[in-house]
């Protein structure tokens, strides 16, 4: 490893007792974990604590002695709970002043919002002294840098928009980033096999064959085990023929649904705009989550027309012809109704291919035959309709039900796309 | 404050490279942190590291030194990247074995779900000498508990539902929890006002009014501004009288859409149940969304029957009757198709509400009249329409930008079902 050298310490001090107390979801962990590893690098620790000036002082004083580059969200608001620059203050030991710079860049943060600043609306313009003020290209507060022995400190607001904002800009213009390549992965995707039947069972080889093309790590993903390669040396094309033609990984051949990165909607929706396809959805006890997923790919409107959510039966009928004698028979959970869901999609959407989903959800529902984690998925293509009624495990909650339905009649499309039936 | 001296010093480890890279969103975090408040306490810190055996064990040491009760999650699974087995018994200065308990519990696990369990699977049976197993309700492999010097450690399986299901036991049976009564929080609700505004501007004694029931802070949300209260002393009702006849915050009352807890679609769907209401949605822009959340409620399906997500022009047209002309005369993104659509839902779905969006999510896309950022809201009652071209600053990702959208017109809805309009 060449690269050695040019390794530094990234360490992230995410502040606030929103987060410690479960009222809201950190994204920035995510974020920064994923922009690094694009320019080569990676977060090697991420601290949250609470929003006490002390806590906040003391992680500034650690975290700086042990890494080169320290990012810190959170804490730089308009309230009395934002106690970041006092923190730093105290670390810093130094008081808080008005800064010139941090006045400015203020000023041009409201007008780019079409507001005019006051120093009475905050304390944006009050930093500790030696602190440089950073740019906040998508919001208000201004960020701040340190250098403090030999680390670098950026601290920016907890707002992901603007911690994300800050990140890209500190690395774009940061002479750290020496390596800028990014540590690239390729991913085995499979479903419907365990982890340890994988990897104990049918290829008690395959983890060993596979570090000879990175390191090997495995994760369970709604849509399966996928086995996650890293810091590979070859192209993905590349690393695809010589993967697929490994003997070690031949027995769970009927398993992999997919070599390569990327969400699944986003390679359903590559595979649609390369093949000049379109896709709907009929989707009942999913209700909506195929369509959301699939439109927060940029540019899905090429290929998604649209989707019909048919919560109540007269839903199914009216909208999408489901006919009423087939939910009596059969019930709504059924291959029976999953299929007249997908075949009146396809034709009142107008589209190549339809996806539906009718199931169980829980925690409340079902029957004895039909329990909590029953779903019928059907696909509609352009030479077939494929429908079957899948048990999930009644572990899980409404919210993984409904993830794990939506993975399973995704990647059911997918395959059949990838089939052309 | 009597409860002082019951309370504990409580952290979680989280293990996983695949945090730290940005290829998993981590929940655990926000689930322990839910839960812990619940029973009267708080995650006091929260350290992620990378899955080596040296830094898991050295995160082992300090935080049982520092705490009193450290949770992990993680590194459990049947795969060579899992170390947390190694890393504890390296901590315990002591070796791994096989356990006659946990040989028992993972027979047991595989039983639950219909398997056998064999050793050759996986070394679910081998602990660190003086560690005892614990049940994993909802997966195959058992967790670890064990005590150091005064703290208390439990590690469970990263998967968030075997995390869960494990501190869920662990929390019922543990006497350490001498305090379980909830801390219990109010919120108030508000869109269309920035943090600043409401409290530097137009309520500067609001923050200091509020005090008078428990802590304040504030955070923004896709929804708007949620002041929240902790660890009130007071009943919500009395809390919702009390805040709604303060002086202080008299300025901002346009702006409040809710006085309490809960998430919109929950809120929504309590509403609509509780005054026999229907609803339905047609959605353009957000995708599905809508519906996604409202029927990730359990109990959804009592209110809400179906959504008609018109992506292609076709569907709208088809679908929901929307005009070929009044979408040549205005365009997509307009009041007037707007209000189309979400009459036209409402009549075909048959329910007494129907919310409408249609907008231009990006990054693609939008027109100089109509950039990406603009949405059309409508929302159809039993009394009347209402349909609204709305602007959202166009610094948001597309994600983003569907969340605000959705939490737009989710908050219309919400009010117009108030109004009884």
């Amino acid at each position: 490893h060449g690269q050695k050298g040019a390794k530094m310490n990234v360490a992230l001090i995410i502040i606030g007792d929103e987060l410690l107390s479960g009222q809201t979801q950190d994204c920035n962990m995510l974020y920064l974990g994923k922009k690094l590893r694009k320019v080569g690098h990676a977060l090697k620790t991420v601290v949250v604590i609470e929003d006490q000036e002390e806590q906040i002082s003391e992680a500034f004083n650690y975290y700086l002695d042990h890494f080169d580059l320290v990012f810190c969200s959170g804490g730089l608001g308009p309230t009395k709970d934002d106690r970041t620059k006092k923190a730093l203050a105290h670390f810093l030991q130094t008081e808080l002043q008005e800064n010139q710079d941090a006045y400015r860049l203020t000023e041009l943060h409201y007008e780019r919002r079409g507001l005019t600043w006051k120093p009475e609306l905050n304390h944006y313009h009050v930093l500790p002294k030696g602190v440089r003020p950073v740019e906040n290209p998508f919001g208000l507060a201004p960020g701040l840098q340190v250098r403090k022995n030999k680390a670098t400190l950026l601290c920016a607001p907890g707002v992901p928009r603007e911690f994300e904002g800050m990140v890209d800009n500190f690395i774009q213009a940061s002479d750290l980033f020496t390596v800028k390549t990014e540590r690239k992965t390729f991913t085995i995707r499979t479903q419907g096999i365990p982890e340890e039947q994988i990897f104990n069972q049918k290829c008690p080889d395959l983890w060993e064959a596979l570090t000879a093309f990175g390191e090997v790590s495995s994760y369970p993903r709604f849509t399966g085990i996928d086995i996650v390669i890293s810091n590979i040396r070859h192209s993905e094309d590349d690393l695809r023929k010589k993967i697929s033609q490994l003997p070690e990984i031949a027995p769970i051949n009927d398993y992999i649904w997919h070599l390569g990165n990327g969400a699944l909607e986003q390679l359903i929706v590559e595979h649609g705009k390369n093949n000049n396809l379109t896709i709907s959805s009929a989707e009942s006890c999913t209700g909506g989550l195929i369509a959301h997923l699939i439109t927060s790919i940029s540019g899905s409107s090429d290929v998604f027309n649209g989707t019909v959510v048919s919560y109540a039966n007269s839903a199914k009928i009216n909208l999408i012809h489901v006919y009423e004698q087939t939910i009596q028979q059969f019930g709504a959970v059924s291959e029976e109704v999953a299929r007249e869901m997908a075949e009146g999609a396809k034709k009142v959407l107008g589209t190549d291919y339809a996806v539906s989903t009718s199931g169980v959800a829980g925690p409340l529902g079902g029957s004895a035959e039909k329990p909590v984690g029953t779903v019928a998925i059907a696909i509609a293509g352009p030479k077939e309709t494929i429908s079957k009624l899948i048990h999930i495990p009644r572990i899980f909650d409404r919210a993984e039900m409904k993830e794990r339905f939506a993975a399973k009649a995704m990647v059911k499309l997918f395959k059949q796309m990838k089939l052309g039936r």
